[in-house]
Parts: C-alpha cells; structure tokens; sequence
C-alpha cells in the first residue's frame, strides 16, 4: 500500500505502544528511509526533525524498541507501531513514556509518573535520546 | 504550560486511546480552539484539515468520545487523550480503531479486525465523521 508522505512533508507520525503493558509510550516521525531501516534491523528509527536526521530511538542510551506489529490507520497518514522496549523507559526525562504529565482544563500540568532512570547518567555523553 | 503549536501550523497530534482497553483508537488534530471545545463538553474536537475547519469526533454519527483525562508529552508537542467512547467505533470504514490493518516489510497489508458496524447506515446523509 502507498503511504500518504507527502500529507506532511514526507514525514508520517508514528504512535509507539507498549505491545505487552498497552501503554503509550510517545509520538515520532518516519520518513521513507526510517521506515526501511526499522523494517531491516527490527528495531526502531525515526526521522528526527529537530536534528534533521535519522535516529535510531536508543542509539545513545541502549534503550531500543524492538519492533513487534505494525499497524496503518484508515487514511495511510499516521502508524502505530507494536513495540518491546529495551530498557527502563523511553523519555529523555528519565521517564517510561513520553507522555508523564496531564494538562488540566485551565492549563496546569501535573507529572503523574515515576522517574525509573537517571536522564543524566544515560545522556551525559551527548544529546541523543 | 505553553502547547507547542507554532510547530505544526498551529495543530498539535493528538492520540486517542480507549481508556478502558488501552486499544489506540486514532490520531486527530487539534487546534486551540478545537481543544477549548473539548474541555468546555468533555467530548473530544479535532480540527480537521480536509475540511478546513473544527469538527466534533462524532457530530454525524453519534459516536462521540468523552475525555476521561489528557496527557502532553515532554516537549509539549503531543497529546495523549483517554477516552470512552460512545458508540461501537470511531473509525469511517466501520472498524472500533482507525488502525485496523496490519503493514508488512514488504508493504503489504492484512486486515486484523472485525467491522463491528456499517459506515454505509451511519454515514449515508452525509460525509462527515
């Protein structure tokens, strides 16, 4: 099937579900070549866009996702990736998901999860997530 | 907290899950506006970008999604919205979750779900959602 790239510059959103817990654990962006190379090495890649390059989700920290199901939405224009994670989480903040604070109605936001690793000790050595 | 819209012309992603399944049901746009609709009625607005302006998930065919509780991720440019739906599935082809099929490496694709209602009855006055 044709994915719809070009919706959004060539890039497509990617949701990242936890396959065993079913938790959702963040969003990215893949691009034609992330997509290949996450298909080729069964584990995932991304296009970064802040660093306009690929990423390999892991490739500084050791906590890769391992690809377990690939899922495509109705329309061709956003995935849901199945996935085993590597490691204690996949936020950069040291948390398991991404998504670790609720926003209330009037805006407050209020972290609803436990840190589960040290952000500092997995990336002192650079940027990368 | 300030959502990151200006990254995306202005629309932020926003993930539904059925809070009580944890199923990822789709992947939706919001704006300001369209977020402010769905905490004023606790049922979720997107906007839509084919049709160019605010759309209530539901407005045709009854199958409207309650906010149960929001989520941001840690760059606050995602949203996680838990939801119960109402109704038996969000997704325009008949199916409870948009991402109803399954993509192989080779790009082929394997329908994993059973329809669990006609898009044909619900939606035959109209075009809309």
């Amino acid at each position: 099937m044709e994915l719809a790239f070009e919706k959004q510059g060539g890039l497509l959103p990617a949701i990242l579900q936890d396959e065993s817990s079913k938790e959702v654990l963040m969003l990215g962006y893949v691009n034609p070549q992330a997509l290949a190379e996450t298909w080729k090495l069964g584990e995932v890649h991304f296009f970064s866009r802040s660093r306009n390059r690929l990423w390999k989700k892991g490739e500084t920290s050791g906590h890769v996702l391992r690809l377990k199901q690939m899922l495509v939405d109705c329309d061709a224009d956003a995935l849901l990736l199945l996935v085993e994670p590597v490691g204690p989480g996949v936020c950069h903040e040291g948390y398991r998901s991404c998504f670790f604070r609720e926003l209330n109605a009037d805006g407050a936001e209020r972290v609803i999860a436990e840190r589960v690793f040290s952000a500092e000790q997995v990336y002192r050595r650079s940027e990368g997530q």
